[in-house]
């Protein structure tokens, strides 16, 4: 296990093609939100809005939608009880669902459709109460272009290695047996890609708040959709995520969602211009 | 095919009358946004506001009115379904349809009645899916006072020209079979007016991003609105679009919408006074 | 006609009593906002709270309600077909009615039962459709302690005189025939009080946009409600306004309410401890 | 009665643990905000969540719902009405109850409710129509961590102790019959906890405004998830908040809550570096 180098985060973060339009920076959907975690879903929305993903689209709770609008109205919204969201998926580059989900019926309900029907191509990211739900009903993932981000609670559900058995080895050995790539986010996030495993070196307490770790879902979310999915990019999203946050915590003793969600635009510029 | 000279935006965006009421700087209706793409009709009023509209009004679908009024509550709102829009089209100086419209049924009611409701004096201005509903129904549009803003793939929709043989020749001798003036959005926007045709130099990529093009609707109404319909000011509105766009993009890797629009009244607040 | 003195927004805006609370700043009511113009009473409440009023509540059509409290939750909201409406007019100290407020039936109802339950030692203002209705309907109004704030076509219809006859002599003749204090806004602002009449030596052409008379409102309700009803006050809230956004216009070619609110308790801390 | 000691707050708000996760930081449970109130449960979340307490829900009137989260993502909602929040108390560090609650019915179902789930070494915060609440109907609360948070009006009410006789001896007396720590709100609040009494040495009247006692409470909630419950984190929580105003009324007439909570990490991280 090696720590992210500093270097990859210029090597994904490059200065854009002159000659793009939104869809160069593809396409995002973002599936979560129900009628009590409503925040989740935005604050992944504005992820990966602020990242630079072309298009995001949200399908979320009914209720949800004014306050997603409000906050953020670059994103579209579709209700996610709406027939038309599974002729959506097919035309994304990248799902991301569990944030805010829960771990009802209806979000079962979502979780499954959805595992059915994503493509080969797309990048799936599981997040949250989506990664629970696998994990109770031991629902069946086989898409290779997933991106598991479990907290150690849900890497504990999903893996069955208590918190204080998850070493970078019993890890390592519990992604093997999962498609994709596994990022286990403690203050010291690891990563175990098919190819590779790395440990993130930054991070900070002051990210230690709720929202956090959906802020990180629209980043990533983001950074596939613009750089394609690889294991630098991947690196490079988690990277990001806590250098901004280091940066906004040399001003700030806790560094809420919607402060590294600002500030992410102006962090990526510099580390394009360096 | 000659850029747009630099100097133009100067001659549009001069200081304001002292004697000069809300009146004085036009009002603005925006027709758009439905249950899925509220935002779009919310960006498109949000930049008309801070373009400097004297009044700026949103037919929308009702359930964007919270959003709206949360984001911008400068801007009036009247439901879409609402047997007083037609009433109000003859009051305002600009119509601008299409911003996160759709290109369901209720869009195309909404579009026709519009059409049919417009007056020679007023200006209109035609976009995303409004421009997408003419393609597909063969609207007539016969309305002297037109901008049209398609993008790449709805010009190749609306002129029937592929995006890889949308070259200046083609792009204008299509132009000149529509009514006013065409801007064929890209990198490097293109306009063509029944006396001209104009290249955008400027533009970043980091505008590659969902929202733009209903931002620069909201500009364009704003600028007719306030310095009246004429190719100086249809160019200095797309000129300002981008320049406030690189401005904002030498500290941020994407431009929003919500960025861009913040920006905007001191960007021509430099312009006016230079 | 004297113009405001300079002088007067300084001995109205003095440092606060340390032993205060937020009772001694005063409670205001703004009753308008209706389905279609909802921001007005939102503009409104927020230039009274950023003014420093106590407390301030709105009566508004229950559709403004989640936009009020995105935008101000220092605010409390009562649907205005509430009936215990009628009892919270007596609780406050000064009444705002006609931001927004439509001149339909439910307008009218609302306009008539505030006239009848405001009491003698409260100062009511009167804007907007309230005053468009008053004119229409031949309203009585004999509250000595009113405001009214009409632009030049709103004091057309109630005082009957052509916008091109508007001179300081008709119109002092005729606010002579209102209780309270007429102020008529224009690009240079009049005020005639019971015993005085002054002019607005400030105001910039950035100002004319919409929102920026509710926006008075609720200056001048904050205002009143801290520091009482009299000449000084009245004028230095209509010189405040225009203060502002002549701050606010020095970089922004249009000022927008929401800028000038958020501007205003800045320049009221620099004019109390000049 | 001593003067809040300056380092307290140092002593309180110190460097984060570097291996911590959102749940050390603690979960805070804000009931309160009806139809008309909303904006109250509103500001106290959000004081919580700048704060930086780890997780943040809100048990409110569902009207409010969707300008919580528009203000607000970080923070989860409850409907007040749903039978899930009585499961849900149990699960959190601070329970804080009354900000907006109102007097009705359903409010003091809602509190006598809360008062028989919460657990003895949970934290209750008890403010605004609670407090009121208590004192009409002769509420027995026998929770020893408790803190009342009375502006002087409910302390009347409370304690029987009329406003002018309200003095450090009569307070302590009346509080010593209550469990917990009692807050007395004024230009100089007092506090009396079981073994202290302590006065707040700082605040401005720039704080006397709608919303501010609301802000207190979700500091001080904040403030107990993380720091624990003892004298000197609630001293320092009542300390910071006017710390906080003072800061940003060295540039401000009227600090608002909006201002005051945006300003909160700023001044925590200069304490913990100090």
């Amino acid at each position: 296990m090696k720590d992210i180098p500093a270097s990859w985060i210029n090597d994904v973060v490059t200065p854009r093609p002159a000659d793009s339009y939104k869809g160069t920076f593809g396409r995002v959907l973002v599936i979560g939100g129900n009628a009590q975690f409503g925040g989740a879903a935005i604050m992944a929305a504005s992820g990966a809005v602020y990242a630079g993903a072309g298009l995001v689209s949200v399908a979320t709770a009914a209720v949800n939608r004014t306050a997603l609008h409000a906050r953020l109205p670059e994103a579209m919204i579709i209700p996610d009880d709406d027939p038309q969201l599974l002729a959506l998926i097919p035309t994304v580059d990248v799902v991301a669902i569990g944030p805010g989900l829960g771990t009802d019926e209806r979000a079962a309900r979502l979780l499954t459709q959805t595992l059915a029907a994503v493509a080969p191509q797309q990048c799936l990211i599981i997040d949250g109460s989506a990664i629970t739900l696998i994990a109770q009903k031991h629902l069946a993932v086989a898409h290779a272009r997933t991106l598991w981000t479990p907290h150690q609670m849900e890497w504990q559900r999903l893996a069955g290695i208590p918190i204080s058995q998850q070493t970078p080895q019993t890890n390592q050995a519990a992604a093997a047996n999962l498609p994709g790539t596994v990022i286990v986010k403690s203050h010291r996030t690891q990563l175990f890609t098919p190819t590779g495993s790395y440990r993130n070196p930054l991070g900070t307490p002051a990210m230690a708040t709720g929202g956090m770790g959906d802020t990180l879902v629209g980043i990533l979310a983001g950074f596939v959709a613009q750089f394609g999915l690889n294991d630098k990019t991947v690196c490079a999203a988690v990277y990001a995520h806590s250098a901004v946050a280091e940066e906004v915590a040399k001003r700030n003793y806790v560094v809420l969602p919607s402060m590294l969600i600002q500030a992410l635009p102006a962090y990526m510029h510099q580390v394009a211009e360096a």
